[in-house]
């Protein structure tokens, strides 16, 4: 029997991206050296370059915490994540660049999502009062298409630093509205190096594993910059996977993820449908066990439950068959609509103070 | 004997851009209509889409004058003439956008020439003062790097109408670094007609023939954006010749051309030491007469003198033999130099002003 309650098959899938792209697995001495649930449950799967920021923290020295999220749709808890990290990462001392990426979003997502400038801004206020109401600070977060003048004039400049053959053997393909999108991307990671901001300094940036191709191109072109930047670093995180057996959590099916503006009670029954792990019979499930490996509402309590004792527990309480799925799937809905009531509470204000940042 | 003072054999090389590439001649009821010695004297070539433009000035509704300069080096008088027609068309009542195009010069030029974005700002002071002291207005005139953010947002929102095959089959290269600098390019010729700036609006921008290629990516892509734009037209303008046989008035030819920062004597000896289409000797030049279509002093004076009569006089006693070269270059050196001289005093107010514009 399994003895890992942080093993899953859909970790598994990532295996690849150490084998094929060189993203290293994070060390044991970093994992139990800093106190979240993404790396203790290893959520965070992988870095590039990460010691230095880790060097940072344990030394109390500031670094650059830099991360941001487009904004093609509404937030679900496929992104709490990201937010959850980047605030652990602030209160260790980094210096605060949360993007709410709506630029991007309007360019590098086709017209049938996206239709216009105005519809990803719509969103971008959806997304930021979400983060808001998730404990962002508003100094901590900007917005594309309300920065400043030397963020865009830096985008252009750096694209001068980019070759088509570099692109090509990164991407593999070369659409020239991803680019202009990429140049932000990678105008996000580094201007906070620029000497008008922090100067250079180690900087993080917590990505999905699909993402680890930006980290490679914006760590080719900091190099070749005329300025002296630091490489950037990442986090590498596994996606929160969907409620529904063989299926992300995708904004495009909404039965497979809870969004943070879902009704509580809509959410709690998105639980209660969810895919488990469980045994065809009660029977089965009390002699031979669930499966949490398979389960995605024991993914869901992974990613977003702060007691890892009470997960622990509930791990071997579901592989001895002493729970059943019925039972744990009402605790867990009952985690999420709690969860959620408190959300809307706090979303009150954020609504406005979103609007005022995105809308000026 | 050609009775037509305005004909070149520099002019002569242009014939492919109708041919193969459909830019239309300029009419005659607009080549008369107006005033301006580069449709008299044939240095605006040809157009795109300007009759509509030119429905506009004569009567009297307002149209988008809108053109630019790379600032990749200092200005000379191969330049001169952009911000002549561009003068006549604000006369015209044209709504102004003169772009100094720092960005673009930095991205779009190798490092061995621009090494970094303060060199193009250098060399943006520079233009500016120039073109200032030329009778630009302030209120004219916009820098690149210090343009309100709605223009950098609007050059990576058209970046999503841009598709790898329309960019190939234009320009038949995709370099990164530029196609970055031409989405300032397409953002400087469309942005004015943006609700937040004119509206839909017929725009007109002077370019050199080789430019042409951008105006048909722009006339592309402003089909397709979610905006309601008239496509821009375009004037064509032929290049002012180098002083020397068989060479372009080039900037990493000093001797080729006369900078407008040139002492007026240097300008002078330039003059003086120009390739004419004299004759081997005296003798023969009274016999002969010279050859003002391969005159590159003749050019000088045709792109830049205002008396029409008298240059018709000029290119009359050439043909003729009754002026030899030196006579003819003695004029032209002491035009040169009263212009210039003319000039250094007007440049006196208008760096400071160029200084607070470049850098604010």
């Amino acid at each position: 029997m399994s003895i890992d309650p942080w093993g899953s098959e859909i970790i598994e899938d990532y295996e690849r991206i150490f084998v094929d792209f060189g993203v290293k697995r994070i060390p044991e001495y970093i994992r139990t050296g800093l106190k979240h649930i993404s790396f203790e449950r290893g959520i965070v799967i992988g870095h590039r370059d990460f010691e230095k920021v880790y060097q940072r923290i344990v030394s109390g020295r500031p670094f650059i915490n830099m991360t941001g999220i487009a904004t093609s749709g509404e937030l679900h808890f496929g992104h709490k994540m990201i937010i959850d990290i980047f605030k652990f990462l602030k209160d260790c001392g980094g210096r605060n660049y949360f993007a709410i990426c709506d630029i991007d979003a309007y360019v590098s997502r086709p017209d049938s999502r996206i239709p216009s400038l105005e519809v990803a801004k719509k969103y971008a206020v959806e997304n930021l009062s979400h983060a808001l109401a998730l404990g962002l600070d508003e100094k901590d977060v900007y917005v594309q298409s309300r920065k400043e003048r030397r963020y865009y004039e830096f985008a252009f400049e750096l694209s001068k630093k980019i070759t088509e053959s570099t692109f090509r053997a990164i991407y593999g393909h070369l659409d020239i509205g991803k680019v202009a999108a990429n140049l932000l991307q990678y105008a996000d990671i580094l201007h906070p190096q620029l000497p008008e901001y922090e100067g250079k300094m180690p900087s993080v940036t917590v990505i999905a594993a699909e993402q680890d191709p930006h980290i490679r191109a914006v760590r080719d072109i900091a190099a070749r910059l005329p300025y002296d930047f630091e490489l950037p670093s990442a986090l590498i995180i596994v996606h929160l996977p969907g409620l529904k057996a063989g299926r992300k959590m995708s904004k495009s099916e909404p039965e497979t993820c809870i969004f943070l503006r879902d009704p509580p009670e809509v959410a709690a029954k998105k639980i209660m449908n969810a895919f488990t792990g469980g045994q065809p019979t009660v029977e089965e499930q009390r002699k031979l066990g669930g499966k949490p490996e398979i389960c995605r509402v024991y993914e869901f309590l992974k990613f977003n439950h702060p007691d890892s004792a009470m997960l622990r527990k509930m791990y071997e309480d579901c592989v001895s068959g002493r729970i059943l799925c019925g039972e744990c799937k009402l605790l867990t809905a009952e985690f999420v609509k709690q969860f959620l009531e408190r959300h809307r509470e706090k979303l009150k204000d954020a609504v406005e103070l979103a609007e005022r940042i995105v809308y000026g």
